[in-house]
């Protein structure tokens, strides 16, 4: 008999308006939601040592299928020892499943009913991938949460193919969930490890109210809103997720994917967001731009150049308070890595003390008053 | 009365052979030599933190005056505290006089008497760099040994053309000597700091003993051999070597400017030299090659694809012994900055294991038997 630790498990604890404080349970430990998941696309949190990651507080970091599968191959990663040994992340791992990247990256795709034939960005070898395909990967690399394979369109679209998209995404969702609940079975896979379905549907609310439904009478451990994040705007976003969210159940963790700013993650929150991931901290701090609780801050800026303050002497990051706006301002005018290093640490440091703030408010039912004072913080330019 | 820990001094300690074992003395703490200094060209020893620099046994780094002249300017590291907390390094640092890098990165130079003019490789401002200018902006940046302003000129070059700019340098060796005493005595240096001077004369014998005895007739606390890896090749800079140490004295350090691998470093001590930089270590590490104890490492290659093993179970870095083989060349070949990171890490540690195994071979009496036996491993392709 499997003991309760051995199975993935959603348990809510608190609540204040509609914003949940949670934890997610799996054998490789506990995720404290709302969860933010530092992206590890190739297998490294871009510019952070596994260390940093893990002593930032993050509780799960991305890693990405499509990339994954070209370079080193998800073959590779298992008979390596799978995702985590090889990139030193012994916490879990949430794989995307492809379908996103084949349509941001790949040259030459052809989507059939089967699946997505496309061609590396790399050196244009031939792919396929399907949700067979994209959860064998997923099962190979060892994610401890998976991610149904779905077809995600560009915006704006018109909704005649929004629809056939969405209606595709559904088939291939039950496809995923068969492809999972095999590799449980023949080993790939355990209890441990959870697939969840993802809601398509562009900005059109009978879509996405649809797609929901589908997937929750499909009865996934928890349900994903993709198809966001892509140009829509923050307000359509939002508009967005209120349409969807009604139509989740309580007792299930629900992942925004790809999103967002600070603003974006206190927002979706607020409506009952318990997961999110995105490239913004390290894609930022490459850029000279850090996240602190007073606001942005540009270290490109000429204001900066002698100013001898850290980012945040109260930060629990190293970076933010060991050196000098004046020194980060002079590693980014100079391209160093350096610059890329501490900023993409800070940022990533500042986006788990955010979780753990809105955890905490959540937990004192204030939610709302916190986010309201904070948000204009934020938002500034520091 | 000054006390004569803040005075700057050097003592040998012991000899294998021509192969000194010695220690500088600093206000800010003493130099084990022989000494290999890591390159932290503008402020930044690039892809390591400050702590990784001091924890890899590093008692002294190098600054680059050019570079920090240009950006951000000696003026404004003077004003913001000098180099040493800009760049978080309480250690000791030696700055070069700029002369060599005018030469190989500044567009328009004329050389006169006065010093040279040149127009900024970075956004084509122009500059002037003489003796007295180096050696304030050195005094500015607060470097503990600092070099005098010379002429480095390419290699093959004329002798008359050699000796010109070897007498030229002479000139403003004692230009240089002066600046350095007038400081002193206006507070903008103290006696804790020095001022080396700078052995010149291609790979000519005459003209290196000429310099060389010039040098030494002013007392300098300390001499360089410069001018050198520059494209002679290894034996035609021993043998320049050769023909210049005999004409240094013992009682001060000896500094080989720029070199080199692990082989050159090992050969140059045989013969007496102290202290040593180079950019190797961390420009390798951001090109995939790696400094070990059984040869170098060219992480690119395919054979370390699906290797678990470390790169060294047994070095003092954890870079060497927690990353697989088989994941650095996936970062590697990926791009990723963590390959760099990493490897700039293990290449920064690896060089001080090698000078901490030089200075024991010789406190036991055995440098040579010890060069001969490490030498074959060092060059091997590993």
């Amino acid at each position: 008999m499997q003991r309760s630790q051995d199975k993935f498990g959603f348990m809510l604890q608190g609540q204040s308006g509609a914003a949940r404080l949670g934890s997610i349970s799996t054998p490789r430990g506990a995720i404290r939601t709302p969860a933010f998941m530092p992206v590890g696309t190739v297998a490294t949190v871009k510019a952070l040592y596994p260390e940093q990651v893990a002593t930032s507080g993050a509780d799960i970091l991305l890693g990405n299928t499509y990339h994954l599968m070209l370079r080193p191959g998800a073959e590779r990663v298992h008979r390596l020892g799978g995702l985590h040994s090889f990139m030193r992340w012994d916490k879990p791992i949430l794989t995307d499943s492809g379908g996103f990247q084949v349509m941001s990256l790949s040259k030459i795709r052809k989507i059939t009913e089967e699946g997505v034939a496309f061609q590396s960005h790399l050196d244009g070898s031939r792919h396929m991938l399907s949700p067979e395909r994209s959860i064998e990967i997923q099962c190979l690399l060892g994610a401890d949460i998976q991610m149904q394979f779905d077809e995600c369109i560009e915006l704006p679209a018109e909704r005649s193919e929004i629809e056939r998209a969405m209606e595709l995404s559904l088939r291939w969702a039950e496809r995923s969930r068969l492809a999972f609940e095999h590799h449980v079975e023949d080993g790939l896979a355990t209890r441990g490890q959870a697939l969840f379905g993802i809601v398509q549907g562009g900005t059109d609310a009978v879509l996405r109210r649809r797609s929901a439904e589908a997937l929750v009478a499909m009865d996934f451990p928890g349900y994903a809103v993709g198809g966001l994040a892509v140009g829509e705007g923050h307000e359509a976003m939002l508009a967005t997720l209120d349409g969807v969210l009604p139509f989740l159940p309580a007792g299930k963790p629900r992942y925004l994917m790809g999103v967002g700013t600070p603003e974006d993650l206190i927002e979706a929150v607020r409506r009952g967001v318990d997961m999110f991931d995105c490239v913004m901290p390290t894609r930022n701090g490459r850029h000279g731009l850090a996240f602190t609780w007073s606001g942005r801050v540009n270290l490109r800026n000429a204001k900066h150049a002698e100013d001898l303050s850290p980012l945040d002497p109260q930060s629990t990051c190293p970076g933010a308070r060991d050196y000098s706006r004046a020194y980060l301002h002079h590693l980014v005018r100079s391209g160093e890595l350096l610059g890329s290093m501490i900023l993409s640490w800070v940022n990533t440091c500042f986006y788990q003390e955010l979780m753990a703030a809105m955890r905490g408010a959540i937990a004192d039912g204030r939610f709302d008053a916190w986010a309201d004072e904070v948000k204009p913080h934020l938002a500034a330019k520091a």
